[in-house]
C-alpha cells in the first residue's frame, strides 16, 4: 500500500486531505510538529481527530529545542525583525516543521508527502522547497491547492464519509509557536484597519509595572531574574510573564515569496523583548564595525529564511559569522514592563565597552589631548579639503 | 582688527570664549543658529547675553527650513534611526549649524571662527570638519578644548572681567531642535540606569487616546488631519500634539566618531511617529527590492551624517537615490496616540500595492493556478536540489 | 484574423514558429531588434527569410541608441562585470529587445506575441516577464518551449510547407550586440575545456602596440583619440580598433535565473576596455565612500538586470544614484593595446583628486604635521584600545 | 638602560633611527620580519648593517607561515582585490610585521618601540595602531616622522657617528613579500604615466605558453601540477613559475587612511593567478547567494585590513564566514600562462554544481517542463504586474 505522510493540524483542510487520500488508497500517517505552540490538550485533540479521520498512525514531534537551535538562536544573534517589525514567527517555524516532517517520511519509508497549503501563500513554497530538496524522490500531494474546494464542500465530503465533527471557522487564523503568534483575517485583509484588541490571544491582565533582568551568555538567554534555565525554556517563561502586559503586538506588512504583499497581525511579547534587550547588550559590547556589518548579514538571514532558503549553504556561512559575533555578548539587561510596552533600563556586562577609563562621551577626556583631537580632525578632513579644492579650480 | 565669528549659545562656555577672545584683541561676532529649538524668548536671552559679554554684533540665523531641506527630509525618506533607535536629532542639527556659521563667517569676512566644543565629543569633529572643508583659510579657535578650565575658573574669569550672570549648571545637558531633544548627564553616564521621568522636557499631560492622520506626498509630510502646511511646520505641529503623550523617549547607545561609546537620552515624539508612519506607507507602496536596498543606503546615510561626512559627495548620490525612491510614497497613515506609545492603524494610498485584484495573501488566488505555483516552486528549488545531489555524491 | 508579433531572428527555430503560427491561422508580423549586432546584410537576410516564411510584415527596429540610453550607460557608470568577469552583453540586450517588441505589438494592436526561446534558459524569463508586465493583456506563445521538437522535425515541417532553406547548424551559438558577443556550445557545456581561438568571431590581426585615449564626460565616452562622437558610436568605433587585438575574451560562469549554473564564452573588446578605463578614472575623481557604495549599487544593478528585473522601480532608484555619482567623472584615460590584452597607462582630469598640493602618498606631507598624524592615529586607536583593555580584565 | 625595539630594514632611514636612538641612550634591539620577501643574503645584509650601526641585538623573525595563516588565507577565500585590482600585498604584510614586532618587544621587556615611517603614508597608521592596541604601555618613537630630515642630513649624521655605508637611493621604492611586490616612485607620483618595464623586479624570460593545474582543498592551494606542498610554499613555487611571464603587473590607485589618494605599481604573479583561479572554482561550487554575500564581506575585509583595522573583532567574524564558505571549494583549476597574461581554461571538482543531470544552460531541460517554466515566470512577474497595474490606475 502507498504510504503518505501528511502534515496534520487536526483542522478541516488537513482532515479533508487525510480522508480523501485514504479513500484514494493511501495508507495515511498523520504527523504534527510542535514548535512551541501546542499544549498537551491540543496534541491530544489533534491525535483524536487523526483517529476519527482514519489515519493509520499519528505522531506528534516535539521540535521546540530543534527550532531554537536551528533558527531562533540566530534570529536573536541577528536581532532579526523583518521590515523592522516582525520577528518572523511563522516563517521560522515552517522551516523546522518541514524538515522534521520530511525526515519522518524518509524514516518510515513513505513515498508520498501531503500538506494542506493553498496556492496563494508562502507556506506552500517553504514546505515544497524543503521537501523537494531533502527528498526529491518523495512525491508531494497538495489536495487543497489542487482542488480549491469551499469549506462546505470539504465538510460535506467528510460527512458523506462518516466523519462528523464540529468545524467552526474562527474569524481569525491564528498560528502559535515559540517565537510568537500570528493573527490573520478580517481587518488584515484591508490596508487601513487595525486589529481589535479582542483579536489577540493574550489580553492585558497586569497593570503594575514589572521589573525583570535578562541574562545573556554569548548571545543566548540563559537566565531570567538570575534564575537559569535553557534558552528555549526561558523564552517561554518570559512569554508567560510578558503576555499579561499585552506587549509585542503589531501588524507586519511584507512581500510574499510569490510577489504579492500581505498584512498579518502578531503578538510576540517574549521575542520582542529579547531582541531589543539583546540588541542593547550588543551596542555596549560589540565594536562599531561589528554592529554595522552584522546588520547586513542578519537582514539577509531573515530575508532568505522568510523566503524558504534555509537550506542554501549561505545560511550556514551567515550562522558562522553570527556565532562568532556573540563571543562577548554576555551580561544582564534590565527591563521594565508596562501595559502594551516595555522600557530597556540599562545593562551590566564584564565586556561593556562604555565602562572604561578612557573618557566619557561629552565629558572631559583622559586618554588624549586637545592637540590629538585637532590632529585627528585635520587628517579626517583631508579628503574633503582636497575634494573642495578641486571643485573650486 | 581681527574678526572672529563665534558659535554662541548664551551659556557659560561660549560666554567665556567670547569674553576671552575679546580680551585677546578679537572683534567678536556672536551668532546662533536656530534649527528648531529656540523660542523667541531664548533668542532674546542669547542676544542679551551676547551684549553683556561685549560682542560687537549678534545674529540669530533661522535655519529651520534649511535644516529640513538639507537633512531632515532625507532622514525621513530613509527612515533613519541610528542603531535602530535614535533619529539622529543632534548629529543632524550640528551639520546645518556648522554650514550656516561658516558661511556667515565668509560673508562678513572673518578670518577666525570659534566654538565651545570640548575635545571629548562628536561636535568638535562635526564643526571643525565642515569649517575646514568649506573655508580652509579661516582659522578655528576652540578655547574650551584647549584650556580645559573648570566651570568655576570660567565664572571667576568672567566676574573679573565685569560679567556677572547667574550660571546655574542644570543636572542634564539638553539640546532641543526640530528633529528631537537630547538629554544627557547623570544616569546616561552609567550603563545601567534609566533616566527618570523628570529628566525629559515634556511631561505626560494627555491620557485620552488620540487619532490622527498623516498625509505624505512623495515622502514628505504635507498634511496632518488633512490640514496642509509645509513639512517643517507639520513636524512642529505634530510635536505639539504628540509630546503631551510623552511619546518617543529612549536612550541611544552608540559609537562616537572618536572611538568611544556614549549613551544619551532623547525625546523625539514627532520624529519617532513620522519615521514609523512613513516606513509603513513605504511597505505598501515600494517594491520588495526598493525596501531592501533603500535600507542599505539609508543606514549609511545616517552613519556618515552622524560622523560629520555630510559634505562627502556620496551623500549627494544617496540623496538622489532616496529622492527617486519616494516617487509613489504618497498616501495617508492613520495613527493612534496613547500615553508613552503610538499605534499605526493602517494606511490608504492610490499606490497601495496590496490593494489589488491579484489575490490576497493566504486567501484564494486569482491570477495564477495551482500548477503555476507548483512550477514556480519546482524551479525555485532547482539550485537547492543540485546542491543536495552533489553533496550526496 | 488574429495578429501575432514574433521576435524573428531569421533562423530555423523562429522560422518554424512563424510558419506554424501562420498555419494555425495567425497573421504573422515578424520583427527583429538591432541592439548593435546586425549589419545591413543581416537585416536584409532576416527580412528575406521572413518573406519566404510567409510573414505578413517584417520590421527591423533600430534600438542601438535606446539600448545605450536605457542600459549600457548605467553598466558603464557602475563598472558592471557580472561575477567580476562578464559585461552582461546578452542579458542587457534581451531586456531592450523585449521592451521594443512588446511596444511594437501594442502599437499594431496584436493580441499575441511569440518568441523562440526554449524552457531551459534565461531568455524566456526575460522576454516573458517584460511582456507580461508591460502588456498583461497580450498572450505569449512559445512553440519551441512547448513542443520541444528536434531540428530535423522543424526542417521537415518547413519543407512540407514549401519552405526550403539551408539551415546549417553552426558549432557555436553566437549572439552579437553593442556590448559584446557571446559564444556558447561545445566546450562551454563542459566545466574544464576552454574555447579554441577559432570559436571567437574576431581573430588577432594586429600585433603592433596601439596607443589610444578615451575621453569621458560625466561618465560617458564622448571621444576617442580626441575625436568626438556619440557614446554609442564610440563604443562601436573602439570595438573596430580593439577587436583586431583579440582583446576582451573570457568565459563567464554564472547562475541562471532558473537556478542552474551555466558557462558561456564571450568577446567584448570595447566593453572590457571602457569599463576598466572608466573605473580607473573614477578611482581618481570619486571619494573613497563613493567608490565603496557605488559598488554595492552597481553589483545589484547588474544582478537584477541579469535576472530580468529591469522594470522593478528599484532600478530607477539605482540609476539616479549612478547618474549623480558621475558628476565629476570627466577626463581622459590613456590605454595601450596589445595582442589579447590592454594596459591602462594613466589618466588626466580637471577633477583628479590625486593631483593636489596636499602631499603625495608616501612622500613628505605638506598639509599636516607629524603631531597631527600622531593625534589622528591615537584617536583612531581608541576603540581598539578600549576593546583590548576590556578583554584583559 | 632603556630598551628600544626598532623595526629595522637595513636601509638609511632605520639605520639613522637606530644610531640616533643609541646616541640618546637607548639600548637598541633591531628586528626584521620576513613575510616572504627576504632571501638569506638579505637577512645577512640587514644583520650586518645592524651590527655596523651598533645595535645590541638583531633578530630576523620568519613570519611567512604566520602571514599566510593570519591574513593571506582569508584574502584568497575572499578573492580580495582592492579597487578590483590590487591584492593588498603591502597592506597585508605590514599588519603581520607589526604584530610580530610588538610581541617581540613585550617578550624582551622593551618599554619603547621605534619604526621608520614618515607622516605621509599608511604604514605609520598600521604600525602605530597595532602597537598601541596590543601594548598601550610601550611608547612609540618615530624619528623620521618627527624630524623630517633630508637623506643627506641622515647620511651626514651617520658619517659623523662613524657609520659609513653606501646609501644609494634607488629610483623606485620596492617592497617584496609573499603576496606580491610593490613598486613606487617617479611615474607613480603622476596620474598619467605608466611604469616602464624596467621598473618591475621580474622581467619577461619565458615566451612559450605554459600549462599548469592548481589544486585547492577547502579554498587553500594544496598542490601545483598535482605536487602537494603547504599553501605558503605553493604560493612561492607558483611565483617562481609565473614571474617569468611577467604576469600580474598593474598600478593600484587608492585612498590612503589619511585621506589622500595614492598610486603604486605592483607585480604579483602568484597572487593574481591564485585569486582568479580560486574565484573560478567558487563560481562552480558555491551557491548564487554565497557568491553574492561573500563579496560584501570580502570587500570589507580588504578595506578594513588596508586601513589597519585587523584587530577589530569584526575581522574574526568575517573570517568565520569566509572559512565556512570554503567547505566545498575543492577541485582543480587549469591555467595557461602567456607573456604578461594568463587564461583560466576550466575546472574540475567533485562539488561542481554545473556538472549535473539537471539540464544544461540553454540546452534542453530535463528536470522541469515547459509548463513549470511558464508557472515560474508567471509568478515571478506578479510583483511587476501589480506595480504596473497600480501605475496605470
Amino acid at each position: 500500500m502507498k504510504k503518505v505522510v501528511i502534515a496534520y493540524s487536526g483542522g478541516l483542510d488537513t482532515s479533508y486531505c487525510a480522508k480523501s487520500l485514504s479513500n484514494e488508497g493511501f495508507e495515511v500517517h498523520a504527523v504534527s510538529v510542535n514548535t512551541g505552540g501546542f499544549s498537551k490538550e491540543e496534541v491530544q485533540r489533534i491525535g483524536d481527530n487523526a483517529k476519527k479521520i482514519g489515519a493509520t498512525t499519528y505522531k506528534n514531534i516535539d521540535a521546540v529545542s530543534s527550532f531554537y537551535d536551528k533558527v531562533v538562536k540566530y534570529l536573536i544573534f541577528g536581532n532579526v525583525l523583518k521590515n523592522n517589525t516582525y520577528p518572523l514567527s511563522v516563517s521560522a517555524e515552517r522551516i523546522v516543521q518541514a524538515i522534521e516532517i520530511i525526515n519522518y517520511a524518509k524514516e518510515i519509508g513513505a513515498k508520498y508527502i501531503a500538506h494542506g497549503s493553498t496556492g496563494a501563500g508562502n507556506d506552500q513554497v517553504r514546505f515544497d522547497m524543503i521537501f523537494q530538496i531533502i527528498a526529491p524522490e518523495i512525491e508531494i500531494i497538495t489536495p487543497i491547492r489542487d482542488k480549491q474546494l469551499s469549506r462546505q464542500e470539504e465538510i460535506d465530503y467528510l460527512k458523506a464519509n462518516g466523519v462528523e465533527m464540529n468545524w467552526e471557522k474562527s474569524k481569525y487564523s491564528v498560528n502559535k509557536g515559540l517565537w510568537g503568534t500570528s493573527v490573520g483575517g478580517a481587518e488584515t485583509l484591508t490596508s487601513h484597519e487595525p486589529l481589535p484588541e479582542s483579536a489577540f490571544p493574550s489580553q492585558l491582565s497586569e497593570k503594575e509595572v514589572g521589573k525583570i533582568s535578562l541574562s545573556f551568555t554569548k548571545g543566548e538567554l540563559t537566565a531570567i531574574n538570575d534564575k537559569e534555565d535553557s534558552p528555549e525554556n526561558n523564552i517561554q517563561i518570559l512569554e508567560e510573564i510578558a503576555k499579561k502586559y499585552a506587549i509585542g503586538r503589531d501588524i507586519h506588512v511584507g512581500d510574499t515569496i510569490i510577489g504579492i504583499k500581505g498584512r498579518v497581525g502578531f503578538e510576540a511579547a517574549s521575542a520582542s523583548i529579547i531582541i531589543k534587550a539583546h540588541h542593547l547588550l550588543e551596542k555596549h559590547t560589540l565594536s562599531k564595525w561589528q554592529l554595522q556589518h552584522k546588520d547586513y548579514v542578519a537582514n539577509w538571514y531573515g530575508t532568505h529564511l522568510h523566503e524558504g532558503q534555509y537550506l542554501d549553504p549561505v545560511m550556514r556561512d551567515f550562522e558562522a559569522l553570527l556565532q562568532s559575533s556573540q563571543e562577548r555578548v554576555t551580561g544582564k539587561v534590565f527591563v521594565s514592563l508596562h501595559p502594551y510596552r516595555f522600557v530597556l533600563d540599562g545593562i551590566s556586562s564584564p565586556y561593556d565597552l562604555m565602562n572604561s577609563n578612557f573618557g566619557n562621551y561629552g565629558e572631559e577626556n583622559k586618554a588624549w589631548t586637545a592637540n590629538d583631537a585637532k590632529g585627528f580632525i585635520k587628517i579626517l578632513s583631508n579628503a574633503g579639503k582636497i575634494y573642495q579644492s578641486v571643485e573650486n579650480n
